[in-house]
């Protein structure tokens, strides 16, 4: 049975300055949850239907702190979806260590002040798919652990690490290596021709506003995703995320080549 | 002023039943109406506030059935969104003419039960970025008309024809012609590797249960777009816009070439 001093508790893990002084958040799915476990993610409280609970086995169940039996009605009122899953997790916020150095040695995305939870969940979904292993968003961006972007991300957060930093100076140590700083324009050179490598940044503007002023001297190479339409109206530009995964895409063949 | 009439009409449109008895459909915001003007198609009534309606040269408004001017709280009324933009139109749903000859003479995607509107709206946005005239879709798939395709299509619903047609009829089509039909899995000869041409059909699944049985005796060629990372959980697939986006840009990289 869930009390309802549980319930307003979950219900205000939604808040985003409840998750910060609690340093946990809430996942939501039946399969994500059964991914966390095997990741080994300290899961504090698991809220489950009985069905869900009995197909866990002992080694995924051993670390969870509390396990609370619930019907779908109990799960409605925790839930931020319209129809709830089967199951419901509070887990700890993982501590992110974030060392310039390790993230540099690899491909990495920056994101300028992204917005839409959508598509930050989304673009760490297409990181995980192509072995990125670090995002760093700038400190405006969306939450990593609003419920959306939890969501979005359908269990790829579990093997991405999301740092959040000042992108001045994160962009600035990597100028000071010398490493490049691919900044994604409508204007730019075509990245089917630019010459790519398996390391240095490729930076994202906002959704609507682009790359920020202060941040587009540090960038060293200009690339687009060409258009092959010719509408004046109708279409300025990809989503971000459909362009970040066509970049990582990209980038990846041409690693692979 | 708007009349109760008119919002319960409005309102009424939500409904797919309503917009195919009526033939017409809803566009929210400044930027989408503007476009769908420029584009000549017809408005049959217009809801803005003024500063929008000032805005808009005579050229573009002369077409229009009815110009209603309303306050922000009346655009509330008749909005699907949290926050109204400052104008909101009712558009007839233009008549398609499917013309398989005309379809199969370029690359043309077809959408197996696609489900999610969101979906369906990135998908026509990333068709009309790499130039994809027609998007075929199983008479089982989310509705073109939806508001949430509506929304996410940004405007590149103007330039992309989408038919709705039993896929069997459509897929024995190029087969009959000998055109390839690329069938997008997990498992398939990587889209890199891939030799694509300018003809073809390339056929996405359900975002959940992949390409139908009954139709994968019509795929020629299996493509998928290979995994760079080797997490064992947590990263099973792209989504399908995303995947989408990629092929898009790898069948126009390569005819480019």
């Amino acid at each position: 049975m869930l009390s309802k001093t549980k319930v307003r508790f979950i219900q205000s893990l939604q808040k985003k300055r409840v998750r910060e002084e609690e340093q946990l958040y809430v996942i939501e799915g039946d399969k994500i949850i059964r991914e966390t476990l095997m990741a080994g993610v300290p899961v504090k409280t698991l809220i489950a239907r009985p069905e869900f609970l009995s197909s866990l086995s002992q080694a995924l169940t051993g670390g969870i702190e509390e396990i609370i039996q619930a019907g779908f009605e109990e799960l409605k009122t925790v839930s931020t979806l319209k129809t709830p899953h089967n199951a419901i997790a509070i887990v700890e916020i993982p501590v992110v260590k974030t060392d310039p150095d390790i993230i540099l040695k690899n491909i990495c995305p920056a994101l300028d002040f992204i917005q839409d939870p959508g598509n930050l969940g989304t673009i760490i979904r297409s990181a995980a798919w192509f072995g990125i292993r670090d995002i760093v968003c700038s400190r405006n961006s969306v939450e990593l652990y609003n419920p959306k972007v939890v969501q979005a991300s359908m269990g790829a957060m579990l093997h991405v690490n999301v740092h959040y930093l000042d992108l001045r100076d994160f962009l600035g140590i990597a100028r000071e290596r010398n490493l490049p700083v691919y900044g994604t324009m409508t204007e730019g050179k075509s990245i089917y021709e630019q010459k790519t490598g398996d390391r240095g940044i490729i930076l994202f503007g906002n959704e609507s506003m682009g790359i920020s002023d202060e941040l587009k001297p540090f960038i060293s190479e200009r690339i687009m995703i060409p258009k092959f339409s010719n509408y004046n109206y109708g279409i300025d530009s990809l989503n971000i995320s459909m362009a970040a995964s066509i970049f990582f895409s990209e980038f990846s063949r041409k690693n692979k080549i």
